[in-house]
């Protein structure tokens, strides 16, 4: 019984470890492995073995996003959590389905660059640079426009056509991460404390409490 | 005269070194400078106070590329030499189109992998694993479908549908190079000696000149 | 006459491209050239043998920064513009002041973790994961106390204490960036469009117009 | 019985993610541990109080290698699958063996740049630039003579001596891979379609199946 | 009771390969997991969901190091031994207490760039060039100073003001690593043969046999 | 007049600033150029149509190095400095002759790791780990043995054998750097203060002054 049950712990502790995928390739490739226990820097990988093409491959970009949200965008990604074959690559791609006068809010990637086409539609997108200039560089897109956002700078699209716009965008990072600004600063789970971004904004604490509530 | 002699020659110097941007960036972007003088690892960065919103665009990649070649197959290019403002960034884009049965010929990028999506039509791909095992890992693909191919290791697509493809794919290098094995093995300029590669394909010379003709 | 006017031409274009520094060091050091020409991915190094033990130093990280301002803080910079020798080393350090109730305001670096340590003061600090989750991870410190924030990630510190608070700073980058994100989203120059801004915050253009007029 | 059964899954599970190692190295060394379980880009590491010289160590690069074989050369690598200790160091060695007109046939390091020096003996050797120049660069090395084959470009080794020759080789990598062209493209497991190969050769596919048969 | 063994032996190597973290972070964080089994190149990741603000937390920088030994000095580190929150990201801290007259003794990091700040006292500070020039560089700093030491080369420390000094220095690397030369190739365990160090530094065996026994 | 004047210090001013070479390549080479002008972290490039096969080569790794000195060992190089071409590709190679019980003294390589094969004789090899194990790993080798010195640690050879011996090394960056420990620390120019050293090396400043009177 002792052992039936030390053996659960065992198994529980290695299933636990979820592992991650690592930087730049040292084999051919490094499919990360979804049973995989050991949580690492990216993910461990499945047996080379027991690849197969599906470790590579991912459907559905074609489809549209539903923007029947707030911001009336959808961002359907293709990264290492979709396709395990993109760990240690460096790569990934979204879809970016937008409604009329959809946005897709300033947001950062902390860890890769954007480089963005538009399918449909037409775009205006622009990224802010970093302290003290803050300039920001934008410019509006029509259907086969390519445009980059530069790693970890403030970036946004929105749709200034009539009709859907629709855009495919690729990152370099299998794992990019988001970080859409008025979420992350007025919608923290817990949230920062209000005198803090009432001095960071400049206004009453009684706004900022306002803005927490929306998020 | 002989100053203005020596002036140009100091000009013709300095122009003649076109600089070249260097790995993982150093400040908010190094946009290639395409009057650059001085070669670098990559590209010399254009002063950032000139730099505009169109550093950072391409335009075309809605227009469908000129397949009337032997391949049947034509590639798009939205790399640092299209676009300056990737220089530094470790991505670019492609459009491939496919004609009827075109082929994008087995091939390796040097430093990039590759994450491709099919805009329309129907693709078979695949890619070969090192040595000792040489292993095809290969997909037929329809649209909206996804794929990578690893670093380095040989690739091609082959339009398999009825009607034109298309596909955009997204490369992790703003400068990932290509090899065309058929082309570098047997249409290098000067030629490898035939009896190197009769041994290299167990065949006789007067095949390897044949195909040597050819490219 | 015109040969001096081309050497002039010459001489600007060779001046204009004032040079920048690369990733990982390569030799002992390279350090920065205040008078290069050539912008690069980071700086051009000086001649090494011109080099002297001045290249590597730097006063006045033990003077206070002055806090009379709207933030109440004061960031007292040393990196790659100040210390001209940590071009290439992946390095800086900063020294941060805060008046009684200040606030280093919630920002990002998009190219550098930060490991903070309390000189003076009570500072409480946090920084907020990506999304989905915009988790607030969050703590109180003291003098001798030392927190991390992750590379890309929005933080800030605010004086709880009742005096001043001093802090000094590590980056690991030698030019880290800065993006302070009320600035950067609603002081660009020019202005991110209010609509855009408006639906990301969800609240009326006319409040976003208010919050413009402030940065 | 149930337990010694999970049990068994447990240590299979376990045994089976076998270890890999990983980039640029953060400690003194980590040695592969052969007995590894959890494969991870590159290995896990070797309990670093278990280390000893031996982990450091391999025998045999004065041995000749066996050159009966239809291309008339033979590698003999040194690199992590023979030695633990260059896991995460990026470097490893070969010696090459050539029977008198024997080749090392066109191939491509995915990961690693070489450089050779030959040690006895007259080899021409030669690698072709990317597309689309497909440029070879190649010389005829003596004795003593050192030549470099830069990361991912096509390059062979021939001997034009009238007696053995021998090399020593570094690889930029403690995994390099290798992919010998002719074998990946008309040698894969399974064939690359013998009408995409035609293409790409330009030939018939009788002549494709012809050469197919061979590998 | 084979099963029950097989188990405690199956446990006992799973929680033997404590597990070590990676280079550049894939996510926004891996906190290094002390109780982690399989050691890789770094630390394996805690879970995190179970992440708290004590992950990214040190106390104790304010104290002052016991100084009283042979070098007159102390080094306090905070790096992933005591934070495990930095693991990944290329940085740490370290205060060093200098007694009237202390040394840090001549070393290298072999795996970081060294960045200090005088907080009190009076410090001579020098780095030796590499080979062949062995250039010192060298100045003495007073409170509010910094210093720049480059990965890998020897530097030291000497407090020449008449009291106490005290140093907060970072390092560009979360585990940098410290080889004091006196201590390395005097005092290793084993013995470097004296030949080796008698001609190394030029000198009679017997005179190496003195230096060894003070280690 | 001005005016060649002017030209000759723009002249001076391109030809002063000699360019270095940068990490990990972003194209298929970037040829140290010799003439280059700008110090870049690296070296810059040659121009790419300019390059021939020779700037990948060099000729004498079969020639015995004069081993007629005080410590009987000679390193003979082929890294950047020897082989343009090497620039960006992070591996070099040396040979090391040593003459009967001659040694090749304690040294670190600040940039490298290190993998010796020995062509002839016998060698007594070893490297010391980092504090505070500093314990020594060590091994004699004989002809066709392999070992690894780790990047940063100090290690050496000694010829133990009764006649000549000889080696190929490669070292995993284009300019690796060394740092003879005897010589930095006793041999730098200025000298390191013998009050540093004598408490480093815990012994009377007089035998320090012996010391440093020798190098």
């Amino acid at each position: 019984m002792a052992s039936r049950f030390l053996f659960l712990v065992c198994l529980a502790v290695t299933v636990f470890i979820a592992l991650a995928s690592d930087p730049s390739s040292l084999q051919d490739f490094c499919v990360a492995d979804p049973t995989g226990s050991v949580p690492v820097n990216g993910h461990v990988c499945k047996d080379s073995k027991l690849v197969v093409a599906e470790d590579f491959f991912f459907s559905g970009l074609h489809l549209a996003g539903n923007t029947s949200n707030p911001a009336g965008s959808k961002v359907t990604p293709a990264n290492v959590a979709q396709i395990p074959g993109l760990n240690t690559f460096g790569i990934s791609l979204v879809r970016i389905d937008y409604a009329p006068w959809g946005i897709n809010a300033p947001h950062t990637h902390p860890r890769a660059t954007e480089i963005l086409t538009v399918l449909e539609g037409s775009l205006q997108v622009g990224f802010v640079t970093s302290n003290p200039e803050n300039r920001l560089i934008s410019k509006v897109l029509q259907k086969g426009d390519v445009f980059v956002f530069p790693v970890g700078l403030p970036h946004f699209q929105h749709n200034v056509g009539t009709g859907n716009a629709v855009a495919i965008a690729a990152l370099s990072s299998q794992n990019p991460g988001a970080i859409t600004l008025a979420n992350a600063v007025f919608g923290s789970k817990p949230d920062i404390s209000a005198g803090v971004l009432a001095k960071a904004f400049q206004v009453d604490k009684s706004i900022v409490y306002n803005f927490q509530s929306k998020f």
